[in-house]
C-alpha cells in the first residue's frame, strides 16, 4: 500500500501532521509545495484544499485538509495501545484532551503565532522588518494564557491530565520556533510550562521534526 | 440524576452547546450568568474556566469549558442511532466531520463573528457604534468562504457529505444573528447555501434556540 501523504513544509501547521504521523509510526511522504511558485493556489492543490492553504493529506481516496482534523484522522486510523492520543474510548479523558486542544487552537495559538511570524518568519524568510508593537502586545497576551498552564501543569503532568495526548503535541508546530525568537527565556518564569516543553521535547517525534523545522527555516 | 448545567446566556458560543443538547434529547438546565457583574470573572468559574470566559459545563464531577470540546463531550454521551453527529464509528465520516468544523472555527467564524458583533450586539446590547470598516472587510472575507460553501454544497447536501453533522449545526451560533442584521441578503447570493441553511433552521433544536437567542438579544 502506498504511504499516505502530506502536501506542505514541515513548517506550521503542516509539522502539526508530521508529529502526529512520527508519534503512530505511519509511513508518510511529504509532497513539498512551492509557495513561492504558488503551488498552493494551483487547481491540483485547490482540489485538495479548497481554500488553497497548506497543509492537505491524502490517505487512497480520503483526501483531507485543516491540520488539526488531519492529526484526529491519523491518530484515529493508526491508534495502538501505546499511541492512543485521543483517548475517545474514554468519555472524560477524551473530553479534557478536547477543551485543551480548544485551548491551543483559540487562546494560545493566536498569543504565540504573531511572535513567530514577526520575530522569525519575516525578517529570516520573507526579508520583511519585524512589527514591534505586534510583538509586544502578543507577550502580553502570551503571559496571560502561561499563567494559566503554568497553574494547570502545577497540578497535572500534561494539558488534559496526567496522560500525554494530542492536546500537548498540538503545541509544538509554533512553540518550537518561538523557542528560536529573541523571546524565548520568556518560558524561564513559569517553571511548570518549561518543564512539560522539555518533557515533549524529548520525545522522538517532536525531537525529529524540530530537526526538519530547523532545517526548514534555514534553507529557506 | 442531576440535570447536566450550561453556565451562560443563550448567545453567542453557548447557544452552540444548547443547540446540541437539543439535538440529542438530553435534559439540561441553563445557569444565566450575569456579564455586567462580570460573574464569569469569579473564583467560583474561574475554577469552572481559567480563562473567565462563556459557555462552561457541568455534568456530576466533568466540568468542561471551550463550547466546541462542551459539544463534542454531550454528541458522544447521548449518541443514538437517531443522533450521530460526530460519526466517530466510520473513520472518513469523522473526518470530513472533523474538517469542516475546523473550517468553522478558522475561516467561517472569523468572518461573521465581527459581524455580528458590529451590526447586532455593539449597537443593541453595548450601546456602542458599529465600525462600518471592520464591517466591510469582514464581508469581504465572509463572501470568499460563501464562495467555498457554495460550490462544496452543490455536491453534497451537508457541509460533511450527504449527512447532517456538528460541523453544520456548528454554524448556528453566529449565522442565526446574522439574518438579523442589515447583511442577511448576502445569502441570497448563494441558492445552496441558503437552501442549506433552510433546511438546518427547519431542525427543532435550532428553531428552538433561535427563538430563545430573540429573546435573549430582546431583553439585554
Amino acid at each position: 500500500m502506498a504511504p499516505v501523504k502530506v502536501f506542505g513544509l514541515a513548517l506550521t501547521n503542516a509539522a502539526r501532521v508530521m508529529v502526529c504521523l512520527e508519534e503512530v509510526g505511519a509511513e508518510y511522504e511529504v509532497v513539498n509545495m512551492d509557495l513561492q511558485a504558488m503551488e498552493h493556489k494551483s487547481p491540483e492543490h485547490l482540489a485538495r484544499n479548497p481554500f488553497g492553504q497548506i497543509p492537505a493529506f491524502q490517505d487512497g481516496d480520503v483526501v483531507l485538509f485543516e491540520s488539526r482534523a488531519i492529526c484526529k484522522y491519523v491518530l484515529r486510523k493508526y491508534k495502538s495501545a501505546e499511541a492512543d492520543l485521543l483517548r475517545e474510548g474514554d468519555l472524560k479523558d477524551a473530553a479534557m484532551v478536547d477543551v485543551w486542544t480548544e485551548v491551543e487552537a483559540h487562546t494560545y495559538h493566536p498569543a504565540i503565532s504573531p511572535i513567530v511570524y514577526e520575530c522569525l518568519l519575516k525578517p529570516t524568510m520573507l526579508g520583511i522588518p519585524t512589527n514591534d508593537k505586534v510583538v509586544e502586545e502578543s507577550l502580553e497576551k502570551l503571559k496571560k494564557v502561561l499563567d494559566v498552564y503554568e497553574a494547570r501543569l502545577a497540578n497535572h503532568k500534561y494539558l488534559a491530565g496526567d496522560f500525554v495526548s494530542f492536546a500537548d503535541i498540538n503545541h509544538f508546530p509554533y512553540t518550537f520556533p518561538f523557542m528560536a525568537t529573541p523571546h524565548a527565556s520568556l518560558f524561564d518564569s513559569y517553571p511548570n510550562v518549561k518543564a512539560w516543553w522539555e518533557r515533549l521535547m524529548a520525545r522522538p517525534s517532536m525531537n525529529k521534526l524540530g530537526a526538519d523545522m530547523a532545517a526548514a527555516i534555514k534553507a529557506a
